[in-house]
C-alpha cells in the first residue's frame, strides 16, 4: 500500500522553533506578579514530624505564602491526600516524612532567592523512626511499617491487580497462573534457576518538572505544566480542590522530555495551594537534584525458574519480582502489574505463574520509565535464556526462535495474540550474517572450558570481543482512551485537537500526517491545536507509546465522518451519487475521473452561498482490559511492541571496560508513519538502554541519596554512543492499527542490557546478573571464576 | 413552560473579574518583546501621493519596522488591497488619501513615544484633488470620482446587492420592488412625502480598537484582537498574507465595547504586517481620536412618499435612501441592503419601492452601528407616519396599531412572517393609561390652530410637556451560520466551544444557561471557553443580535446528541429502553422514576471501567438567504427583532432644551434566557438611542473633523438619561428559536430618537427632520413657526 503522506520523512513541525529557541516550554513561563515556589524537604528517611515552626519564614520581606501540615489541616475545603493509585501521599508531609526528599514545607516568594532562605528560616524537629531501603527487606515481616494504614484506592472502578496488604508493605501485587506449572515442571527434562537485579535508576529528562498555578477569582484554577498527562492532572487537582473538571484547565506545550517521570502529578498540587494561599500566579521548577528525588525506575529483583525440555522448548515457568516502589506508590501498581503480565517475556510458554509485589521502602517513589517495568524483566528473562542456551548447548538465538510467540499464540490471560511480528525481527536482524555471535562464550558446561575458550578469544592480547542478542515484548497502557476532534476550516484547511503531549518524541508531526492521510490533503494544510483541556478531547496520557495507536485511530474515525459530509455537499454539485465519489488532493473527485471534482473550499463555500464556513467531526478510540466486563470484548493491550538488540563489544579484562563497536536494534513498527522519527525513537530508546545497562545507577547510603547529579550519576554522553549504531524496523502492518501503525516509542530500551550482557558473557564467558554492568562488576566476575578454577584445579590437583 | 435555568437572572459570568480589574482585554495584552505601532494619517481629505521619504524616521533609534506603499508595493508576496465586502482599501494608502485620517505609513518602535516621533520624521508631499463631502453631493454628476476603478467585490458567490456603478462614486446599491407602486398611488386618497436626514454618528466604545499580532517562526500569524467578528478577521488575514486559515490564529477574549465598530477587518492588517517587517510581536492601539475616523455610523438622507387611504391604511410607499459611507465601503453595503429592505418599516403596505445606495465621500469610512442602519430608516418613517395621523387627524397609535405587520403577514421579499409580536408590544406599552399622548400637538391642520395648542399646554410657562410613541422592525445578518461544540468532561461538567465574543452583552452567561438547560445541568457545571479561532468551530460573528438565536440553536443540536449518548450509555446500566430515559439534573433517569437512575459521571465511568472519559458533540445552524438558490429555504431574516419606545419630555421654549421625563420601551424578546441581561442590553441600547436622538453628531468643515474627541462629541451621562426608565418586554416564544428566544441586543435603540421627536411635536407642535435634535434646532423650528404665523397674520390683515 502507498500513501500519500503516510511513510514519508517529512520534517518535525517544532523543528524550526526548536533550533531557534522560540518553542514554547513551561520552565520558560513567566506571568505577572508571578511569584516563585520553594519546596523544604525531609532531610531523614524516616522521621515523625514532632513540631513545625514557620513563624520566622512568614516575617520574611518578600514571602507571599508559607505551606506547612497546618494549612492542610486548618483547610476543610482541601482533600489533600493524594496519589496517581493509592491516595498516600499529602501536598506536604502531615505525620511523618517517609524518604529523604519527602515535601515538608513549601514557600512562595517574589524571587527564588527568597524563598530559599525562607526555608531555612522553617524550623522542624523531626523524631527518627527505623527505615527499611530495600525491597527484599522490606518484604520480610521484621520491616518497620512505611504507611500504617492501608491507603484509599484512587481508581473508581475494581483494579485489575490486588491492593495493599495490610499489615505489610506490599503495595499491589499481580498473580498470574497460567497453565499448571506443577505438571510442567514435572514434564521438564532440565530446571533452571536464577535471580537478577536492577538498581534505582533515574530518568533525567533535559527540563526539569515545572508548575505555574493561576486562580482565576471566579475560582477557576489554570496550570501550565511540564506534564505528559494533562487530563490526569486535571482529575488529581478537581479531587484535591473539589472542583468540577470544567473549573481547572491544564495547558501544555512542549515537553522538554518526559519517559515516564511526568505522568500522575507532581508539582501541580503544591503549586496550585501556594498560588491559592498568596493570590498570585505561583511558578515552582525544581533543581536537578529535586528531579533525582521525584521519581526513579524501580530497582527490582526477579528471581525465575524455568523447566525446558530436552528439544529447546520452555514448558514451565515460575516468577517472583519484588519491586522497590519507595515511599509512595505513584504509579508504581500499574508498573508491576504491567510488566508483570509480560515477565515471561515473549516466549510461548505453556505453564507459568508469576507474583509481581510492589512494596513500600524508604526511598524516592519511583513510577515508570520508558517501558513500564519491562526493561527490568528483560534483564532477567533473556540472561536467563542465555544461560539455559549455554548450558544445554543451544544456539541462543535459536532457542529464542523456537519459542517466541507467534500470531495465532494464546498469551498468558489467556487471549489470541496477533499482529506480533518478532520472528520477522530475527529474519531482518539475522540477514547479513556478520552477526552472529562469535561463539567463544557458548556451550561451555565448566568454567575452565569457558576459560580455554576466552583465552582463545583474547588470543595474547588483554581485549576480547563478543557479541550478544536479546529481545522483548511490551504491552501498552489499557484500558485507556484517546479523542480527536477534525476542524475544518472554511478553506479546507484542519486543525486537529487532541490531547497528546509533544514530549519531543515527534507526536504532532505524525499524527498530523495521520490527519492529512486520511482527508487527503496536503500536510501543510493540517495544524495540531496546542493541548488544552478546555478544548481538546479527553486522552489518557502520552504513555506507554500509545498515542500513534489510540489517537491515530480516533483521527481515522473522525476523518472518515468528515469524509462522508464533504462527500454529502459534492454530491449535489457534482450529480453524483456519493459511493461514486471519493478525496483526492483537496478535492472530491468522482472515482476514475479526477477531472470531475471540487475543492473542499468549494464545497464548503455551498453551505451559506457568500463565504465558507466550517465542518467539525469527533473520533475516540476505547480499549477495554481483557475479560473486565462480561459481554465487553477486550484486550491486555490492543498492541504489542516487539524488538531485538544485536550488541557486539569489546572488553578489556585487565580493566573491565566496556566499549560498544556495534549495535542493531530492529523493531515490528507496524508501519512506519514517518520513518525519521521512527529511527529517532528506536535509537534514542537504545542509547537509553545502553545507558541503563552500562553506567546507570541511584546510590544511596542508608537512604541518603549519594549521587543526585549529572556529575555523579552518569548517563550516555556522544563519547559513550556504539562505533556503529544500526536501527532498523520491520513493518508488518498491524491489522488494526491506523494505516498498519503501532508504538515503537519504548522497545528499543529493553534488549539493550541484555544484549551487551549476553555479548560480554560471549567474549569473556561470565554472567553479571546486576545491573549496571561496570567494569568492577566484570572484575569481579572474572576473580570469581579464576577463584573457582584454581579451586578446580586444586580439587583436580588433589 | 417552566425551565430550571433558562428565564432566570443568574448573575454573570464575566462579573467577577470585570469588577475586580482582572479581566483580560487586548487592550491590557503585553508580550515578551513587544513592540509599539503607530499610524501616520492623512491631513487632507483627497490628495494624491506625490512622493513620500521615510528615511529620517528608519534612522531613529529604537524604531524597528516603518511601513509605507513601498513595502506594499515591493512585497508580492501580500494582496495588500482588502475590505469587507469590496477591496477598496490598501494596508497604508498607495497612490491616495481619501479623507482626514486615512493610513499613509506606521511605524513600529520600542515604546509609543518614539513611534511618534518617527511619524514625525515621515515625509509626504501631498497633490490636493477636489473632494465631496456629503451622500447627496457625490450621488450627483459631477461629483469627483472617489474610487477611479470599481473595486474588486470579495464575496466569493453572487452578492444579494448591486455593486459598484463604474463612473460614480455608488459603490452599492438595493432595488425593491414589492406589488404596484404606480396603482398603489393612484389608489390612494391622500399623498405624503418628507425628506429626513441622519448625520455621520460614532461608536464611542469604551476599549478602542487594538490588535496585537506576533509571527511563529513556522509562518504561523496569531493575533490578538477587540473583535466581534474573529473568523471574518482570520478570512481576512489569511487572504492579505496568502496563508491557509489554519496559519492564522485569532484569539479574543473579552471585548471592552463592540456597537458594530469591531466588525470586519481593523488594524489587524497593519499590525501583522510591521509584525512581520520587525520580527517581534507589535501591539498598536489608537487613541481616542482615532476611534473617531476608524469607522462611524452613515449620515442619511431618506426621502419618503406614502399613500394612504381614507380609512388610514398605508397603500404605497416610495423610499430613496442615499448613505454617506465615506472613503471606504467597509460593511456599507451590508448596511444598505440590511437597512434597505426595512425600510418601509413594521407596516404591513402592499406597494413598495425602496431605493437604497451607499455613496462614496471624502470621510471616514461608515459602517453597522448597533441596528445595521435601522435606526436612521426609523427616524424617517415614523416621524412620517405621525406627521400623516397628524395631518389626516388620526390617532398615530391606532394609525400604526392599524397598520403594522401581525404572524402571517407576506413581507416586501415575498415570505411569510411569523413570531412577530409587535401588536404585543403595544398592549404591553399601553396597558397602563397614563402614557396616552398628550395630545397637544395632533389633529393641527395649521400653524395657527397648532401655536394656539402649544400656549395652551405651556400655560403660562416657558416649559411645555410631550409624549411620543415609536416602533420599528429589524432583520438580522442573514445568510449565516454559527456552530457549537460540547465538550463533556469525565465528571459530566461541560465546555462550551463557541465562536461567540462576549462583547460586554453577557452572551457566555446567556449561553450557558441554554447550554445547562440543554444537557440538565445546573450552570456551574457549564464552561465557555475562551474564543480562539484555531479550535471554536466557525462562527459568522457577534453582530446583529444573532449570537443567542444561531449560537442557542446550535448548542441544541449538539445538547441533543450528548444527550443521546448519555441515555444510550445508561441503558445498560438501567436495564431500560432508551426511550424510556430521560435527562434531569445531571443525572439520567427512568422517566416518571426519578429514583432509578445514574449520575453522567457514573454512566461516562462506564465507557472505561477505571475512570472516567469525556463525550464531544457539535450542533451547527446555518441560515440561507431567501430564494438564493432554487431548491433552499430560507429567509431574508430568521427571526425579527420588533419593539417600541413611549418618551415624555419637556421641553423649555425658550432655550429649547430637551429634559427627557420618563422613557418605557417594550420589545419582544421571545423569551427572556436572562431577563436581567436582557432588560441590560434594552436600556443599554435605548440609551444609545437617545444620545443619538439628542446629542451625538459628528462634525466636519471642509473634510477635517471638528470634534473627534468626547468632550467636544456628547454622549449620553448619567446626567442625561430619563428620570424614569422603564424597560419591558413581551415573550411571545419564537417559533425556531433556542427555548423560543431571539436576538433583543439592537432592538431598544430605533425607536428612542423618533419617540422623542414624537413628544416635541407633542409638547410643542414642530417637526424636527434632522438629528440629533439640539435646542437650536428647536428653537429654530419654533422661530420659523413664529414667521409662518406672522406672515399668515399678515396676510389675513391684507
Amino acid at each position: 500500500m502507498t500513501y500519500q503522506v503516510i511513510g514519508h520523512s517529512v520534517a518535525r513541525r517544532d523543528g524550526v522553533e526548536k533550533v531557534t529557541g522560540l518553542a514554547a516550554y513551561t520552565s520558560n513561563l513567566s506571568l505577572p506578579r508571578m511569584l516563585h515556589g520553594k519546596i523544604l524537604r525531609s532531610p531523614l528517611p524516616h522521621a515523625r514530624i514532632v513540631a513545625i515552626d514557620a513563624s520566622r519564614a512568614r516575617r520574611l520581606p518578600g514571602v507571599k505564602a508559607v505551606l506547612t501540615r497546618d494549612t492542610l489541616l486548618g483547610d476543610a475545603s482541601l482533600t489533600y491526600r493524594y496519589g496517581h493509585v493509592l491516595a498516600d501521599q499529602a501536598i506536604v508531609a502531615v505525620d511523618r516524612v517517609r524518604f529523604v526528599g519527602d515535601a515538608v514545607a513549601a514557600v512562595a516568594a517574589v524571587d527564588r532567592d527568597v524563598a530559599e532562605e525562607a526555608l531555612s528560616l522553617i524550623d522542624v524537629e523531626y523524631e527518627e523512626l527505623p527505615a527499611v531501603f530495600t525491597a527484599e527487606e522490606s518484604f520480610g515481616p521484621a520491616a518497620p511499617l512505611i504507611h500504617e494504614t492501608p491507603p484509599e484506592v484512587q481508581a473508581r472502578a475494581a483494579m485489575k491487580f490486588d491492593g495493599p496488604r495490610p499489615g505489610t508493605n506490599i503495595c499491589a501485587s499481580l498473580h498470574i497462573r497460567h497453565g499448571d506449572i506443577d505438571r510442567g515442571f514435572a514434564a521438564a527434562d532440565f530446571i533452571f534457576e536464577d535471580t537478577y537485579s536492577t538498581p534505582m535508576q533515574a530518568h533525567c529528562p533535559l527540563e526539569p518538572h515545572v508548575t505555574v498555578a493561576d486562580w482565576h477569582p471566579s475560582g477557576r484554577l489554570t496550570v501550565w505544566s511540564s506534564t505528559q498527562m494533562p487530563f490526569q492532572v486535571r482529575d488529581h487537582l478537581a479531587r484535591i480542590f473539589r472542583l468540577p473538571k470544567s473549573q481547572v484547565c491544564v495547558l501544555v506545550d512542549n515537553v522538554g522530555g518526559g519517559y515516564g517521570a511526568k505522568t500522575g502529578i507532581r508539582l501541580e498540587p503544591i503549586t496550585s495551594l501556594l498560588a491559592r494561599l498568596s493570590g498570585c500566579p505561583v511558578k515552582t521548577m525544581l533543581n536537578r537534584e529535586e528531579v533525582f528525588l521525584t521519581l526513579t525506575r524501580h530497582g527490582n529483583t526477579f528471581w525465575v525458574r524455568t523447566g525446558v525440555s530436552r528439544d529447546g522448548r520452555l514448558i514451565a515457568r515460575h516468577i517472583r519480582i519484588l519491586w522497590d516502589t519507595g515511599a509512595y506508590a505513584d504509579a508504581g501498581p500499574i508498573v508491576i502489574f504491567k510488566a508483570g503480565y509480560t515477565a515471561s517475556g515473549p516466549y510461548n510458554i505453556p505453564n507459568v505463574v508469576i507474583d509481581s509485589y510492589c512494596i513500600y521502602t524508604n526511598k524516592p517513589p519511583a513510577g515508570p520509565l520508558r517501558g513500564m517495568g519491562v526493561p527490568q524483566t528483560t534483564w532477567a528473562y533473556e540472561p536467563h535464556l542465555d544461560r539455559i542456551a549455554a548450558e544445554l548447548g543451544f544456539d541462543p538465538i535459536e532457542l529464542r526462535r523456537q519459542n517466541i510467540y507467534r500470531n495465532g499464540d494464546t498469551f498468558v490471560s489467556g487471549e489470541t495474540l496477533h499482529s506480533i511480528d518478532l520472528a520477522g525481527c530475527f529474519d531482518r536482524a539475522l540477514e547479513t550474517d556478520d552477526w552472529q555471535p562469535l561463539g567463544y562464550g557458548r556451550r561451555r558446561t565448566s568454567p575452565s572450558k569457558a576459560a580455554s575458550l576466552e583465552a582463545a578469544n583474547t588470543a595474547g592480547s588483554s581485549v576480547a570481543r563478543g557479541r550478544g542478542l536479546a529481545c522483548a515484548l511490551k504491552n501498552t497502557s489499557t484500558p485507556s482512551y484517546s479523542g480527536a476532534t477534525l476542524k475544518m476550516n472554511e478553506d479546507g484547511t484542519v486543525v486537529l485537537l487532541t490531547g497528546a503531549v509533544e514530549i519531543g518524541q515527534g507526536c504532532k508531526t505524525a499524527l498530523a500526517q495521520i490527519t492529512a492521510e486520511a482527508l487527503s490533503l496536503p500536510l501543510e494544510r493540517v495544524r495540531v491545536a496546542t493541548t488544552n483541556t478546555d478544548v481538546v478531547p479527553f486522552d489518557w496520557g502520552t504513555i506507554s507509546g500509545r498515542t500513534i495507536f489510540h489517537v491515530g485511530k480516533a483521527i481515522q474515525e473522525a476523518a472518515a465522518q468528515l469524509r462522508e459530509q464533504l462527500i454529502a455537499l459534492a454530491a449535489d454539485v457534482l450529480e453524483a451519487a456519493p459511493q461514486d465519489l471519493e478525496l483526492a488532493q483537496g478535492r472530491i473527485v468522482a472515482r476514475g475521473a479526477p477531472d470531475k471534482g471540487i475543492t473542499y473550499e468549494d464545497a464548503l463555500l455551498r453551505r451559506l452561498g457568500i463565504k465558507g464556513s466550517g465542518l467539525i467531526a469527533h473520533g475516540e478510540f476505547r480499549t477495554h482490559w481483557y475479560k473486565a466486563d462480561p459481554g465487553i470484548e477486550g484486550c491486555t493491550s490492543p498492541f504489542w511492541d516487539v524488538g531485538l538488540g544485536l550488541a557486539e563489544v569489546e572488553v578489556d579484562r585487565d580493566t573491565g571496560k566496556v566499549r560498544l563497536l556495534r549495535y542493531r536494534c530492529v523493531a515490528d513498527v507496524g508501519t512506519a508513519v514517518n520513518p525519521a522519527l521512527c529511527r529517532g525513537q528506536l535509537s534514542g530508546a537504545t542509547l537509553m538502554g545502553l545507558g541503563q545497562a552500562l553506567f546507570e545507577e541511584m546510590l544511596f547510603d542508608n537512604g541518603q541519596p549519594i549521587n543526585p547529579s549529572l556529575v555523579n550519576y552518569k548517563i550516555p554522553s556522544s563519547r559513550d554512543i556504539p562505533e556503529v549504531l544500526e536501527v532498523n524496523y520491520i513493518e508488518s502492518g498491524h491489522q488494526e492499527g491506523p494505516y498498519g501503525a503501532k508504538g515503537i516509542g519504548e522497545i528499543g530500551v529493553a534488549p539493550a542490557a541484555p544484549a551487551v550482557a549476553s555479548a560480554i558473557h560471549d567474549a569473556l564467558g561470565v554472567w553479571i546478573v546486576d545491573l549496571p554492568i561496570t567494569p568492577e562488576k566484570i572484575l569481579r566476575a572474572l576473580e570469581a571464576r579464576e577463584a573457582t578454577l584454581r579451586r578446580e584445579a586444586g580439587a583436580g590437583a588433589g
